[in-house]
């Protein structure tokens, strides 16, 4: 595997200072499952009442852990539940053994916790292919259960972490009826792309109380809005996970869809989402394509996408190219309802191409200029109708051709 | 724009030995459109008699010699007919300029060679956004047309590269009803991509008689066998032109689909179609992405092209590395059918994955050694069906970063 040794430029300061939520014990652990001097496991136990939601890979070659939390998630139990990691085998693309090796960590931690084995959800990230080597997790569960505790949250994220350079949190306090309530929540993932270990995985953690079957539309709809438009290189992983648990412990209860809850959610997953871009695979750029004007949102979305993934586009924004020609080919390829005369492109606020030609008033110098800044706009009005997308992405430089080509894994 | 002075490791051991096909005559001239000390302007006269067929890029914004070409292709007319090719720059989202620069271009060829306008047909490749100074085209006519010669395919071929490292020109003999029949082409492309130059132009001659109805059925549906299944990097061009012309000269007409005709057409075509992707920005593996036991021949290509297109994919192949884990990641993203129990993966011979798993017979160093093929292999069978389909790509490597980002255009 690819040896990673500094940290992306566009990493945040540091890991933040995530407050502790009210029936969320975390525990991490060496389990020497790949990787050595490093912890690969991390165990979460929920307290009972907790309400569980999740979201997961729409692969037709997903893992044996998604094939069995989307089993699992729909259930309006009110035991209590947990979440099993482990790093350095993703268990995908294992046969019936994958299958089993999950069955037998999940059974063990509900054992192990005392609760139901439908209520156990479990993630494997890493290399695809290879036997998950399970005893090494199930002989460190004492351990582990010994080892919870509400302040473990960072020590979690960090043994998730596969090619990632930096381990991603973020949160959000609001007051829901006078009460306090929290949000804390981790993520793991060089955008969809690693070397062999192709995974995001997302955890969210809150003590409001929200019952399961509007917890799972939050959800639902606010990944539309975040992590499902992000990408690194277009390529989809087989395990991708994102769960989401409410404990309820805050006593503040939340019964409807609008509201600073949902608010304060969006705000953690987008935030989160943005640094899985950071994290993307040699990236130097953090770019945000923005199409408004479509004939629809979906024709908006499928341009933004065409531009975000485009080849062409990613190595002119690595080569601080101002190089709008890649983005009319772009929308040209989309297959998108599109104009070429009612085209207008911006280069952050640098109108650069408008009515099928370069703007009169565009000046490339300037355009250059804007292209040296870390965090990048470009935005596209189709002026056919009122459709709008957002997509986050990166650049495509020669550190993703140095870990993905360059070592053998 | 980068400086491309190596050829490409794929390239073939020279440019063939091809026909002369009577009717068809060629001319190339220094114009200096962009380039100094070269070729850059390639003129055709076809003889009255001459059926013209042709496809385009189905880009929305595609250029205004494209728009043109399609007004008139499909003309059943009788007279003489011209085609005019400049390098240097692509006249693409250049607004009404545009057209007019074309229709300058395409006139002033009409009166130099007394034939109607709506015969003569034009493409530009090259920069994109910038004017055509079509006058440096038209300046040049007469010598041209004073230069037009049997024997001038060659010239015509260099005449409208880019960044290719490598004129690409293809041939066939073949004979009907006791006539001899030649078909002779060439091509120009790095795949569909080059830094602001992204276009593929394909010209093929034919002495054969074949009415243009039949003419141009005959190379949609080849087409669809041949340079549609081409990617380099999954990014269209705005200028994507493929125009064939049978002049009829041979006295042998064809009057059906099927028959030795169309098999050494879609010879040709083929092969100047692999000889684009061994062209491709950077590559050093041909790769033959072929998947059959799929649903329907639909969701055979678009795993092909998910398979083919995957960055991660093409990364591994650059780096010799037989990672069929992302092979099956990018059968799960492509949003076709698939059942991960059922594939089957091979690279070349070599059995590597059946039954949702590696094969027990799969032995790591055979696969290593395979991958060290200039020439590459990545056989998928679904187990669900009897869809099938091939795709031609190449590998993603630093030489496409190079090109595409290191230097500004």
């Amino acid at each position: 595997m690819a040896k990673i040794t500094n940290v992306s430029p566009l990493a945040p300061a540091g890991f933040p200072d995530l407050p502790q939520i009210q029936g969320a014990e975390f525990a991490a652990v060496e389990a020497g499952i790949k990787y050595s001097g490093r912890k690969d496991v991390m165990l979460a136990r929920l307290a009972p009442g907790t309400s569980m939601a999740g979201v997961f890979t729409r692969s037709s070659t997903r893992s044996a852990a998604v094939l069995d939390c989307q089993d699992k998630i729909a259930a309006q139990s009110q035991s209590g539940a947990a979440i099993i990691v482990n790093a350095g085998n993703a268990n995908a693309f294992t046969g019936k053994n994958g299958m089993a090796a999950t069955k037998a960590v999940t059974n063990a931690v509900a054992e192990t916790l005392g609760v139901p084995e439908n209520r156990v959800f479990s993630s494997s990230t890493g290399v695809i292919g290879e036997p998950l080597p399970h005893e090494r997790i199930t002989n460190r569960l004492e351990e582990l259960r010994a080892d919870l505790s509400l302040s473990g949250m960072h020590a979690a994220a960090d043994a998730i972490k596969t090619t990632d350079t930096f381990a991603k949190g973020a949160m959000a306090e609001i007051e829901i009826g006078g009460k306090p309530v929290k949000i804390a929540g981790f993520a793991k993932g060089s955008g969809m792309i690693a070397p062999d270990m192709a995974t995001m995985l997302v955890y969210i953690f809150t003590d409001a109380k929200v019952a399961q079957p509007l917890l799972q539309r939050m959800l639902s709809e606010l990944t539309n809005l975040t992590f499902n438009n992000i990408t690194v290189d277009s390529d989809t992983s087989t395990s991708d996970t994102l769960l989401l648990a409410a404990t309820g412990a805050s006593g503040a209860e939340i019964s409807t869809m609008d509201g600073p809850f949902t608010d304060a959610l969006h705000s953690v997953m987008l935030d989160l989402a943005h640094q899985v871009v950071k994290d993307g695979e040699g990236a130097t750029k953090f770019v945000t394509v923005s199409v408004t004007g479509a004939a629809t949102d979906k024709d908006a979305r499928t341009h933004a996408l065409s531009i975000a993934n485009s080849p062409l586009v990613k190595t002119a924004l690595a080569g601080e190219d101002p190089n709008w020609g890649r983005v009319v080919m772009a929308i040209g390829k989309s297959g998108a309802a599109a104009d070429r005369d009612l085209l207008t492109i911006r280069f952050g606020d640098i109108l650069v191409a408008e009515k099928g030609w370069v703007s009169p008033a565009y000046n490339e110098d300037l355009g250059a200029a804007y292209m040296k800044n870390d965090a990048l706009t470009i935005n596209v009005d189709l002026g056919l109708g009122e459709g709008n997308a957002t997509i986050w992405t990166c650049d495509l430089t020669h550190g993703y051709i140095t870990i993905n080509a360059d070592y053998r894994s």
